[in-house]
């Protein structure tokens, strides 16, 4: 673990390590954010942040204005980088498949499966470095934006017990669905598109044993709404479990960072409220 | 004019647009936040923010967190990038000389005078276009970053009765004394270095006819802090004339957006009470 960045910020600090990851075969970067009464001595709960297609852990550190409401709260944030990195990492020309598109699953397909485990660093390898190394808490919640929405969907029903809440931005909810999520599954998982399943909230949803408090806030002109989001598949699987679902349709608002930091301070009150009780 | 962006942003709308500028001579681009009173057909006033080195219209609209706070008060604000620009504007391989580096005087040497005359575009031109095209009020507010502090700073100072307060973080306040000034001084206004005088904050402020509320926050931890911005200066100054300064020193602060994030909302309350006058 060797530190990266590291600035005061809202009372607390807003850092950035980098470590060799065991899972991912590669060295991977994080952000994180320590409020004040961590740096106290005080262990605290981590809310994880998984970004969308192309990002890096720096665009939500550095644009949704999360620290404010981390520091309000009092939670530690830790902001992913979207997919394993480095030379040796297989990559592809477009932006929804290889480096900066890890849709956070387990590949299971040459060349992918040799780094692509990021279902396994998220959800396992990376919480327990958290716990052990900064003075963080058992107690997790998970959101994220687009392919990081996604990625936090899946993340939390895939896991029951190691999440009190989950939320999203402008997620992709159906990725087996719709054309930047098929063209992943594809070459992550391969033909048979079964196993893709496994990998898709709205699938997921229909079967969770856990009912966790679950938030979206989604923009009305989103430019990817229609074609990669639909957000309604989800809705319509949750009301057929009565899985409760509070889903917020923004009219005018789009899929950037502009309406993440518009909304952000009421998914740190959902799942403050939830890493609470 | 041309519109480049427009997002949706809590609750009115982030803007950017370009436009020729007859001062400059190139075209330029600035940010503009329009809040929901605005939309809505009321005049509101104005906040103008000026940037540090190196900097675009880019980095205050996306990392500060404003918009919140704008939104909160019903300000404009309108961001500036932070010199002429584009391929006939000289330019140097520095970063404190040149494009992104305006230090926003009005220059008088060859070849800078040409394009540089930055202060005439801030003070004059700009406004005038924002408060006919926009409904932009005549009670304007000015704030900068570093090299955009200075540049605040100077533009009340020089001109009394345009501006109801002004703010800075991190400015520069004696750009003759320090090296960043000094270097760029000798560029844009030659060997004479009385006519310097016209452009050092801590030089007016000692002939100022006028008491705008003027605050001043600055990092305790900031990498500048001795060599480059050296605030106990302008203190001093301000002191010396009776001129009322409010100079907050946060201990473990650098001079990154993840400062000026934190503190933002102290300034927005400061110009909207004068601005409210």
């Amino acid at each position: 673990m060797e530190i990266v960045e590291s600035h005061a910020s809202c009372g607390g600090r807003q850092e950035v390590w980098k470590h060799y990851s065991e899972t991912l075969k590669c060295e991977m970067r994080f952000g994180i954010y320590l409020p004040e009464y961590v740096l106290r001595g005080e262990r605290r709960p981590v809310l994880y942040w998984l970004s969308g297609l192309t990002c890096t852990e720096q665009n939500f550190i550095t644009k949704a204005g999360a620290q404010k409401f981390a520091a309000k709260h009092q939670l530690i944030v830790v902001s992913l980088d979207t997919s394993p990195r480095g030379e040796t990492v297989p990559d592809e020309d477009i932006y929804c498949l290889g480096q900066g598109a890890s849709f956070y699953i387990n590949s299971t397909t040459t060349p992918w499966a040799e780094h692509f485990q990021m279902q396994d660093y998220v959800s396992m390898e990376l919480p327990a470095l958290i716990e052990s190394y900064f003075l963080a808490s058992n107690r997790r919640s998970i959101f994220g934006h687009s392919m990081g929405g996604h990625g936090a969907l899946v993340t939390a029903l895939r896991n029951p017990g190691r999440y009190k809440s989950v939320s999203a931005f402008s997620p992709i909810v159906a990725p087996t669905q719709v054309p930047w999520g098929r063209k992943a599954f594809h070459a992550y998982l391969g033909m048979d598109s079964e196993s893709w399943k496994d990998w898709d909230a709205v699938e997921l949803v229909g079967k969770a044993t856990e009912r966790l408090p679950l938030l979206i806030d989604q923009g009305g002109a989103d430019e990817f709404l229609v074609e990669q989001l639909r957000p309604e598949l989800l809705t319509a699987a949750c009301n057929a479990v009565d899985f409760p679902i509070e889903l917020k349709i923004h009219s005018d608002y789009d899929h950037s960072y502009y309406f993440i930091a518009s909304f952000i301070g009421g998914h740190f009150l959902h799942h403050a409220a939830a890493l609470s009780k």
